[in-house]
This record gives structure tokens, C-alpha cells and sequence, in this order.
């Protein structure tokens, strides 16, 4: 069949094209085999490889067979998990299902002595469990809740493969297993027939490399759809799941694939590999053959050439691309520290060494300090509290603040002079000092 | 005991004050045991509580008893693993030690079947194979290099506390136990008295929560340490040490550790806890009782106080702060595009699209873009690879660079047009649309 | 409330006195729990203590609450085991569950790598392969043939304790799980509700601890009631039963169980314990409070006492009451050899080491020797090939052999010499000699 | 080389035939490998194959390799696993080794929670424990005690296979792990090193085939070398030596061997299996060649020839070859009941009932029974008990009975009337009637 994408189209954009590089090299690699424990798998094309990356400003790069349409099974986990966590809340889940890589396969059956939860929602125990959490009035409602949620990520709506469905439904005993297992050990509250068809339904979305690539992205966006700009889910759940997929994403392959890789990801046996570079990327991968641990060879192995070659470790980092703060010297005995973007711990702390550095300058003393916060884009409550406090304790070194600051936000809530702008500013800092 | 630290100091920076502030709110938590398993551990004053945050910018704030010494313990284990990945590479310690996971307490017996590997050198069969891996001529020479190898990180001179390694040896059978079954394997390929010798040794280097604190920032500052300025390992093996610290570093709480606080971590059984926040800081801790699980109790809690309210959860993202490219139009048929900073592949991929928008835009046909790199600090590979095929494509569209780059780095290697200034760049540019 | 049994019987056996005794001893013993995880169970009146004795001569002996009515629960899986072995055979059985102690307990979920069968059938997975093995056409005769066995093995018709039966089968989750992974596995072949369903029923059937004595007489009695003298399952079957019930009855105690008490038995949650002294007794134990393996606890307590005190642990052997075989010297030179009871291999070697002496001795050469096997109840093939080799042996030496045999059952084949009497015999082998 | 061995003798007794006729069925089974994780044992031909019977009445048989000598391995186990039951009674061994089958495999390092014992002593674990339990001033005596137990079992002086111990000695890793794991865990309480040497040299003791069924012939004997009559251990502890053996001697094939071959045995990786027909038989088979679970392939399949044609397994059972207790009435109004042989429960059982027949015929009332006990050999206590019990209860029916008893054994503690022979009983009772 032809592989018609867009990498082989006429005027290929640079990253897509560099995408296809990384297809082409790895398309011969033919090792492993395609699912067959639900017989309607077996029947994919195991030719296929496709590959997409959607990144957070919304573009969308593809490579090989990014449109081919597949069942998502276990990369629904996340997802599902993520409705479960905003239904619930991290403690309401946690009760019902952990936290903990097990280190086991995808199907292993342990539940945690004392509680009876399962290690964690992205092995086959938990995420039955995370399915029956979604609240609903009824099995149909609680999978179209599921539908509606999995079509946001991606950014259209999503269809279920009937012939899939049904052939998981009568081969599914393992989960149906697993879930009276849990039922009697008290995690599971529903019935076990509704959780495990639910679950099995949500197993047979279709759908394609682009839109696991845009689900990540969405991800990746703490929660929203880069290309739709719906808000899907918020940022704390975004967190979650991401840390989640880090830790247990890939099966017993979790933690090598973490230190290989680096991307909190998600696999399903029909082939679909689902990584996230938090804050720029969502990637979609899909190649039907299997290594041991039931995770895609290709899938597995075109990442690890991403990764290295586009730097896309989680734990690899570089300096930051621009100061948040700036000095500027409007004379010997005035200074503006200007600040900028958001204002987390660490930028905090980048002020406060900057504000302690010109306060023990010579010539500032006894002085002012403008400060100027008109460019802050965010303000966190610890860094309220930082700057606050740095600026009592500059006042207790007899140097005062003035806050350029149009539009009145309390950036440093103890401050008396607040300017509405950096020249009305320094107006005011001259007054202090020589009116 | 009179617990004078800096906290108390009467003139108090902001952060040193929010830290304490912190540790005052957890000091009353007198739940858990201190470990007495080993016995001279068990001597410990159970109400010490410390607290040290350093800064890759090379500060440090302390709160509580920083300056307390205790043993390292297992604390120990991520320093010694980048020494062996310093010897070894990744691959030859994966072929002694696996990066899995387990789901198991840290004294765990099982290894993994086929290869008889530990399942992660954050337990003690995987540290007690780590250790063994360090190169030497012998048991002296490696734990004098690992002695070494601690103190670059902690940025002083450490020694050992003797009392508790020859506790640690007279009581350590269960740890010889693994080093024999490992030999038996054939994953520990040292003399099992040796190797274990070694090991009892290095984790009864006496350190501070001031020194885990350093340590740590050394690992979030890519290797360096960042007030003694030493280049203690190199970048890749300290992503690959947090990587697992972030998988591994809690023991079987390692994923709802992750879940919730964030951070890759270690702790150890003499009550110490070090946290990294990656790039920005190393975090320790110490209070000696423990959890069932041989966590420090208030060091948990101390650790999620923290991460929650400065917000250092790994999976949590800001916009950033400042853009890496921004575009200025010299002329209504002349824009400059002007890129800054580190460009791997997220900020290439930027510079791409406001590349391709400019080319786009009608004042630039038939035309000329000005390249500024000037102010790059460092381009990645794959950031080169893109400018390269971009400009290319630009000039099959008939849209020319003209690249501003005083150090004539290659940036855009294609390119012909190299100007040594944004303003020689804008007059070559001139001369090519009229000249 | 009374407890008025025939040990209080004004003129009572000593036995039955004697097991009274015992009783006495231990009823004080109150430790361990009624079972509580069925709801229905939890009800039992802790104090009840039953004991009875049945011989496999039919003879009953009983102590305590041998008439107090209780759910037979896990002490119906050896007869079940029993009804699949008639059904299916040793390799049919074999083929879908186990017969190797797992150490576990009885509700583990454990299956056998590769095959999927569960260890064993006195576990519950095990247990409720073995009820699908029973071969019928419906669910409905499945239970009625297992009824029916049931009834059979007790020497009286057996009924359903029809709230314990709907208590069980409204809590059997764990039960149902363990049906649909062995369905997964291939193990299980039924349907998991019917198999499940009749399971609960036979667990729910109500016997006292006199029924257990005679079903476990039965089993001793190579699988005659010895009450009723019905021949309930053959001889093979009831060794296989007995087997198992040596290696795997007493759950995760079974070990140290037989170790100490010597005796293959079955407990079940009720507090039923049925134990079996082979070719002698069947023992029926009755008290509701269990320890925590499940076992009852004042019914293990008397087992070891009765054990101990009657001398009935397996291992335990003494010399044979009587010689099978005998020697006669009607004259100098004329040996009669008389052979009785069972000849199994080692009675045969007896009689082949008695011949071998005889035709050793001074007065037999040039001699006859009569081989009086009148008395011989049965003889093993193994036997008869050893007396007809021996008879050749002695040929080859020159000493004849004439076989008193007046039911010519060719217990030595290849002998030419048969008479019909001893003094037959012995004319004949005058005859022989002299004439 | 020539495998000239007793079956192949002239004049073959045909016990030792049959066994001849067995071993050649099975020489031609080549499957399974020689092991080879001791290098000195790999180097074993396998085509060797011994097979020897020891009967309890001191009569060994042989055929094949029965003379060729091997290191004895695993089969050690049992005989030390008596020395120190003999030292420590069975509650001192209990505390530091259980007695439950693991289900695991011979190299298992699972311990007990919470009690840190090992399953069974017949798993490595176990044995070195077991050895470390054998009371010794130093590790040399203590291996010199068990080597001369082992030839006290053998009835001749065995030695050790120095090359072999070496071989073993020098890839025992696994085994030391094993004791520093149990060191740790307070089940092994002598040095780990001397606990292990020993166990090695104990395991390299060089045996027979031959050897072998008489150390087996021991054990079925009560402890008494049927050979050379020597005591070796008491009848208690070769008891629970068997059930050891019924229940844990081969590793995680024990319980389907029990239920096929029904033998309590023990086997060993260089190809040695010892199995016991309980009061009967010692069997010695030796094979190289192993299955997967570390037992000889041809003597499991020997065995169970063996087992099957013989019919020796242990829970086959035959009827009684001759009465116990026979009645013969003197006269119509006096009857003898003659008891012989060893009177246990089962046998007292027997007595009462033909008591209780007695005086219950219209014959004896009013009335006496002569008791004839001249012919019982042994007689227990709890028959004892019954028997007084009975003539209580005869004596409150008006009947008495005369105890003729030449030894004055007091086996019917309360009777009044003992006669030193049967005619001055028989005169004794006449007096009571009629005097």
C-alpha cells in the first residue's frame, strides 16, 4: 500500500522533514509481533509506521503513516485517569488506586496487601478501577463522558471500532478476573461487568500518530488543546498524569525508558506509542510490532533517536534564554530593577539577590529602589511573599522601594509608594530622596 | 538543645525566614522511629530537624539543625552511580545493574531473572554492584576516589564517622547475603567482602543538610558544583543520576513521592532526604525518625510543605519568561530576525515559524531576512540542521539570509551571506535586493 | 446448653469415653475467630465442639457435638477431586489443575507459569476447576451428581444449607476472579457462573462431624462405606485422594500438619476438619473458632492429642502382628510352606526368602517342596511373577515345587505340580521323591 | 565400559532379576543434562544407572551401576536433618527451620516473614541450617559427626569426594548468600563460613546406589540398620525424617511424586534418588542425567515402574494378613480370646469389639473370659487404657475375665486374676464359675 504522508510531500516543512529522517531510518526494522491475545489485533498491517508531533504553540508535524487509524487501548489510561483525578481529587483516587511503579507487566494481578488497590492506573487493574471512578448515571453515559474527554484531547471527535470492541469483550476474562479480584478486595466500588465493558470500549477509540501527538500537546499545555484552545483539563491533573506516565507509562520498561528517553509516556498494544515533552510537545507514534514487554519496536525505537537528537531528555536542561531581571542605573543614586515573565520561586529568589546587591551598593545609600513589575506577566503567592518580605527588611536597612506597577497588582502588597509607571516612578524616588 | 542556626539569626534573608517558617509548622510531627537496625544509628537525637536549599546560582539558606552531622547512608547511592556511569558508561552499568522500579523495600533480595541484576542501584543490592563498579587498583584506592568523588560534590573535605561503619559491619549480613547471591548471578564480579566492605564505608560519611543541599544543587547544575565552581561529573551522567532519583529514590513510595512533591530524591536511613529541583536547586533534609517504609517522617512532610508552596513539582511549567527570537522591521522590505540564547530544537523550531511568517508576509517578496544570531549562546545540532534546511527552502522560495554573526560560528552553515554586525548585515542585505 | 452425647451415655463405650476425654481437655481452649468473611458463618455458636471416629470395621465412636450440623465448605474438595479423578483419570485431571503444594493460602490466586493451572485442588482456584471437571450436562446435575457423592460418602442423604449457600454467593467475588483468570489461562473450561455457582452450593452442603468420620472411613476403607458397604469410588482414586490430602489439606499449615499429626485431613472455614488414618479410621472434627490459616482451632488441638495418644501418625509403623508365612516340617526330608493373607511384593519377597532357605537346608536334597497357598486371600501380579521365577530357580537347583492350591488359581504358573489339598500335596510329593 | 553388576550374575535371585528387567527398560532415556553448575560434577558419565533395594529384614538387592560411587549431594539432607532432631527434639529445630513444602525450587531464597525461617530443611536454605543445628566443639567435629551418622546409616565407612567439595566450595556464592541471609534474619546462628563448609563437604560424601537403599532401609526400619543391626537414630525422629520426605524431598516436583510414586524420597543433582517404602524398603537409584527441576530423569521413571508394579505406594493398602485376636470357646459356657503381636489403638479397637461379643452371647452369662496374651509383643498405652477400660466395664456387666500372662506385663492393670498360662486360666475361670 502507499505510504502517502506528508513527509513526501513537495515543499516539506524542515521538522517534518527531519521527522521522516528519523522514520526512514528505522521503517527496516521488522523485529517483533503484532498483538494477537485480542484476535481482531492480529490483523494489523504491520508495515505501518507512522509518527507525529504537535507542539504547543499548535503546529503539527508528521511523518509515514500519521493518519492511519488504530485502537488507542492502554494510552487511553491517562486520559482516563485524568476525568477519574477531576472528578475525585488526588486523594479520593489515591484510596481507590496507586501511585507506584510495580515493576510487573501490564496484566499482573497483585494488589497491594493491606489495601487491596492496584500499584497504579496505567496497568490493566488500575485503570478498570480509574474507569469505574468517572461519574456517571449509567455505564453508556460514563463512556461518552469518556468519548467527549478523549475527542477534546484530541481536538475531534473520536469513534470506537465495533469489530475491536467486541472481539476484546469476548476474550477479556483476564480483566474481568482482575476486576472481581478487586471488587472483593473492596477497591472496585461498581459492578464488575460495567467497569470492564466501559473499559473495554474505551479501549477501542480509534486513533491516529497526529492525534496522539495533539493529546500530548494538551498534556504538554497544562490542559489545554493547543489547536483548539479548549481547556480540557486543568494544570494540577496535567501534572499528575504526566508524573504518572513518568514513573509508570511503559510497563516494566518504565524506569529504562525514563533514563533512555526521558518523556513521560504512554504504550498500548495495538502499536501506539504516546510521549510528552512537558511544556513544548506532544508526539504521536504507531507501528503494530511488539517487543516482550508489549510495547512497539519501532515506536520505542524512533523515540529514542527524538530524543537524542532533538535533546528532548526531561532531565536535560539548558541555561535560560533571558534574565527576569534587569538593573539599569537612571543615575548614581537611583536604580530600576526591572523584572519580567513569571515570577515563580526561582525568579523570586533571582530578584531578591539582585534587590540585596544594589541596596549594599554605595550609592544608594540612604536611597530608593525602583522596582518595575509592569512586564510580570504572573505573580506566585511565594514570590508575594519574597519580595514582601525582602522589602521590610530593606526598609529596616533604611532603603526604600517604589513599585512601578500600572496595574495595581499587589506585587508586593507592603508597599506604599506605587508608581503607574517607571518615569512616575522615579519621580516619586526623587521626591523621597531630596524632597 | 538549643537549636541555634541561621534561622534564628537576627538579620534574616527572605528565604532563609520562609524556610524555617516551614520547619517550625513540622517540628511538633514526632511520629515514626529513628532506624535502629543498625545499632549505633539508634543513638540519634530523635527531635533534630535541618533544612538547606542551595541555589545553582551558588546560594545557600539554611533553617533548623543544618549543620547537624549524620551519616549518608543511602543518601550516598546517586553519587556513587555517576561514578561507576563516569567508569562504565550507561550501557556497561545496565549490564550490571538494572534501572527498573521494583516496587520492593530497599533491602529487597529479588534480581532480575536471565541476567541476575539488581533491579536499580538505588537499593542496596544495585548500590552494593554500583560501589563494586567504581575503578581501583583496590578496596582503599576505591572508596578513597569515592570519598573524593563525595567531597567535590559537597564542596568541603568529608570524613567517616568509624563508630557507625563498624556498626554497619559487624551487623550487615543481610547486605553480604546480597553481595554472595549477586556473585552467584554473575551481576557483582568483585570479591564480596570487599565490595560490601566499601560500601558500609560510604555510607557512614558524615554530612549536613548544608552539604546535601550543595550536593544536590551540583546534580540540578549539570555536574557543577556551584559555589566551588568544580566540574564534579559531567551533564549527561547528572540527567541520568536525577532520572533515576526521580524513578528509584524512595523506595517503594518512590511514585506517590513523584506524584506529589515532585522531585527527584534519595533518602536515607540516618533520617537524611535530598531533593533536587532540577536546573534551579538541591534540597536537604534531616530529621531522624523514620516511616515504615525508612523515610525521615518530618523530612516527608518538610518536602511537601516546601514543593507545594514554592511550587517546585517537576511536572509544574510557566510560560517562559522571554522569547528566544524576536523579529524588528528595519524597513517596510527589510526585517531582522533576531535569535538569543541556548537554541536546541524547541527554540529552532520558533525561529522556523517566525521565519516562515516573515517570508510569508508581502513585504518581503522578492527579498532578504536578516539572521541576527549574535547574541546565541549555544546552538544545538539539531537546531543548526533546521536553520540549514530552512534556509534552503527559503531560497527555493526566493527569500535570502543574510546571517549577522561577528564570530562566524557556522550557525546557518549553507548560508553565503555572513555579515559581522546586524549593521553590516542590513547593508549587505540592501545591496543584494538592489544592488 | 447442654451438651449431651453419647460420651455422657451412662454405659459407655471406653472409646468413645476415651475420645471424650480428650474432648474435655481442649474444650476450654477459646482462642481463634469464627469465620466471618461469610456473612451467613459468622453466626456459629463458638462454643460447639464435636469429635467422631469411624472404623473402617463400621464401627462409630463420638464425643462433644458430633450431631450439631455444619457447611461442609473446603472439606468437599477431596470428594470432588475424588468424583473429577473417576471421571477423567489421573492425566485428564492433571492436565487442568495441579498436585503440588503451593505454601499459600487457600485463597491465592497463584497459577502455575506456562500451563495456567492452579496448584492444587484443596485451594480454592484448584477447588473450583475440579467441581467443572464433574462431568453433566447441566449445572443443575453437576451439583445433583456431587450431591449425590456427597450423600454417598456420608451413608445418608445430604442437604443444602440454602442462607450460607446465598450469603457465599453474594461475597464470592474473589472467587469469581480466580474463575475468569483460570478461563483466561485455559485452565478453567466451563463457564465461570456455573462453575462458581455450584461451588458455593457444594460448599454450602450441611454434614456434622459424624458424617466426616464416615466419609473419611470411606477413604480409608479404599472407598467402601463401611457403614453401608457401597462401593462409592475405587480403590486408586480414594490413594489419590488420600494423597493429596497428606500434601495439601491443611492449606499453608499442611507441612508442620502432617509433621506433627501424621494424618492426610481437609479443614474447611466452617471449622469442619476431616482426618483419615489409611485402611483404619475416619476422624470427623467439629469447633467454629479458626486460627489464622483457617484451620479450627481446638480441632487441630485434638487431632494432635488423639495423634498422639492412639498412636496414628502415618509414619509410624510396628512390626506385622503376624507372619504370612510359615514353615512345616512334616518330615526330615519333606518342607510344607504355608503362604496366607495378601501377597503384595513384600510378602512375596518374605516367601521367596523362606523358600530359598528351606531349599538350602540338609534334609530337602535331592527334595520337594510344598507351597501350601490354600490361605492366600489375594496375589499381587508382581508376586506371582516372583513365586513362578523363584519356582524356576529352585527347578534349576533340582528341587521340585507342588503348589497346594484347591482353587487352581494359578498363583505359580509355570508349576506342573498342583494338588487340591496340603495332604494331597503332600502324597504327591512322596510320589515325587520316592516313587 | 562394562556395567557388570550383580544382575547380571549366573544364578540371579529373582528380586534382583526384576530390578534387572526395570533398568533395562529405561537405559535407553536419554533426556535430561548432567549438571553442571558444580564444574567437578558435569564431568559424571551418564550413561551410568544403579538401582538398589534393601529390604528391612537386611536382604539387598541390586542391579546395574549399584557399585558406582557419586557425591551424595542433596540426599545428605534428611540424615542431618535427623542428627539434629536427635540434638534438638523437634520444636529447637522448628524454631529455626519450618516444615512446609514452598513449592519452590531447590535453591530458593524466600524466608518466613516475620519468623525469618526457611520453608523446609530439604531446600538448601534449610540443610545449612539444619547442618549449623548438629552439636560440635568446632566445624570439623561437626562434619566428622555427621559423616560417621551418614555411615552409620550406610553400614560402612564413607568418605568425601575432596575435588568435588573444591569445586563446590568455589562456586558456592549462592549458598553463602543464603546463610548471610538467614544470619541476618536470626535463623542461622553459627558463622555463616563454617555453617557452609561443613554443608559443602557433607554434600560431597561419596555414596552408592547401593549405599543408599540400606541408608533408606534405616529409615523404614525405625532407625535400626537392618544390616548391621546398629541403632542409628530413634524411631521418633526417622518418623518425622519420612514425613520430611513424603512432603518436601523432591523440591517442587514433591507433591506429584508423592501422588504417582508415593514414596517419601529425596534427591540430589548429581543423579542420586533415595526413596522408603515405610517400614518395608530402602531404594537407592543413581542416574546422572537431571530434569528441569534438578531430579534424575531415569530415576523418577524408575521409580515410578517400581512404585506401579511393586504396588509400593504408601497409600496402598491391603487387608490384614491374619487376625490379631482370634476366640476359641473351651467350652460352652467359657471362652479364650488369644491376642498377639503389637497391640496398638487399632488393634486394642479390634479386642474390645471381640470382648464385647463375647460377653454379650448367651453362653457366658454369668460368666468369665480368659484373655490370652502371651503372643502380644508390645503393647501401647492407650491399648492399655482400653483394655482396663473394658474389663471395667465387663466386670459392671457381672463378667470378669482371667488374664493369662506367663510375662505378668500388666496389660490389664486392674485385672485381679492373672494365670501364667492359658490351662491355669482356663482352671482359674472354672473355680469363678463354679467354685
Amino acid at each position: 500500500m502507499p505510504h502517502t504522508t506528508s513527509s513526501d510531500a513537495i515543499e516539506l516543512d524542515p521538522i517534518s522533514a527531519a521527522l521522516g529522517n528519523v522514520l526512514s531510518l528505522l521503517r527496516a526494522d521488522d523485529r517483533g509481533e503484532v498483538a494477537d491475545y485480542i484476535p481482531e489485533l492480529s490483523t494489523a498491517d504491520p508495515s505501518l509506521a507512522g509518527l507525529a508531533l504537535a507542539s504547543t504553540n499548535g503546529r503539527l508535524y508528521t511523518a509515514g503513516d500519521a493518519d492511519s487509524p488504530f485502537t488507542i487501548q492502554s494510552v487511553s489510561k491517562p486520559f482516563v485517569y485524568a476525568i477519574a483525578l477531576a472528578d475525585h481529587g488526588l486523594e479520593g483516587v489515591l484510596a481507590h488506586v496507586g501511585a507506584e511503579p510495580s515493576g510487573e507487566a501490564f496484566n499482573a494481578i497483585s494488589l497491594e496487601p493491606g489495601t487491596g488497590r492496584p500499584a497504579n492506573p496505567m496497568i490493566n487493574a488500575g485503570a478498570i478501577v480509574t474507569t469505574s471512578l468517572v461519574i456517571a448515571e449509567s455505564p453508556t453515559e460514563r463512556f461518552d463522558r469518556i468519548l467527549g474527554v478523549l475527542s477534546a484531547f484530541a481536538g475531534r471527535q473520536l469513534d470506537v471500532d465495533e469489530r475491536v470492541f467486541e472481539s476484546e469483550r469476548s476474550t477479556g476474562d483476564r480483566n474481568r478476573a482482575l476486576g472481581y479480584l478487586m471488587r472483593s478486595a473492596g477497591s472496585l466500588v461498581s459492578e464488575v461487568d460495567d467497569a470492564v465493558e466501559v473499559y473495554f470500549r474505551q479501549c477501542a477509540v480509534l486513533v491516529t500518530a497526529k492525534d496522539l501527538a495533539v493529546m500530548g500537546a494538551t498534556l504538554a499545555n497544562n490542559g489545554v488543546n493547543p489547536c483548539t484552545g479548549d481547556v480540557v483539563i486543568d494544570t494540577t491533573v496535567a501534572e499528575q498524569v504526566l508524573t504518572l506516565m513518568a514513573t509508570c507509562g511503559m510497563y516494566d520498561f518504565s524506569g529504562e525508558w525514563l533514563l533512555r528517553i526521558g518523556l513521560p509516556a504512554k504504550s498500548g498494544v495495538s502499536g501506539g506509542i504516546l510521549a510528552v515533552s512537558p511544556a513544548q510537545y506532544g508526539i504521536g507514534l504507531f507501528s503494530p510490532r511488539l517487543d516482550e514487554r508489549g510495547n512497539s519496536v519501532r515506536g520505542v525505537e524512533i523515540s529514542r533517536v527524538l530524543a537524542t537528537r532533538f535533546a528532548l531528555h526531561a532531565m536535560h536542561h539548558t541555561e535560560r534564554t533571558a534574565p527576569v531581571v534587569a538593573t539599569t542605573s537612571v543615575r548614581a543614586d537611583l536604580s530600576v530593577v526591572t523584572v519580567q515573565g513569571d515570577i515563580e520561586f526561582a525568579a523570586a529568589e533571582r530578584v531578591l539577590l539582585v534587590l540585596d546587591d544594589v541596596a549594599s551598593g554605595e550609592a544608594t545609600r540612604p536611597s530608593v529602589i525602583v522596582l518595575d513589575v509592569e512586564r510580570v506577566t504572573k505573580c506566585h503567592p511565594v514570590a508575594i511573599a519574597l519580595l514582601d518580605a525582602m522589602a521590610a527588611r530593606l526598609r529596616a536597612r533604611h532603603v526604600s522601594i517604589v513599585v512601578a506597577d500600572p496595574l495595581r497588582r499587589h506585587i508586593v502588597p507592603s508597599a506604599s509608594n506605587v508608581a503607574a509607571s517607571v518615569d512616575a516612578a522615579v519621580a516619586h524616588a526623587d521626591q523621597l530622596m531630596h524632597g
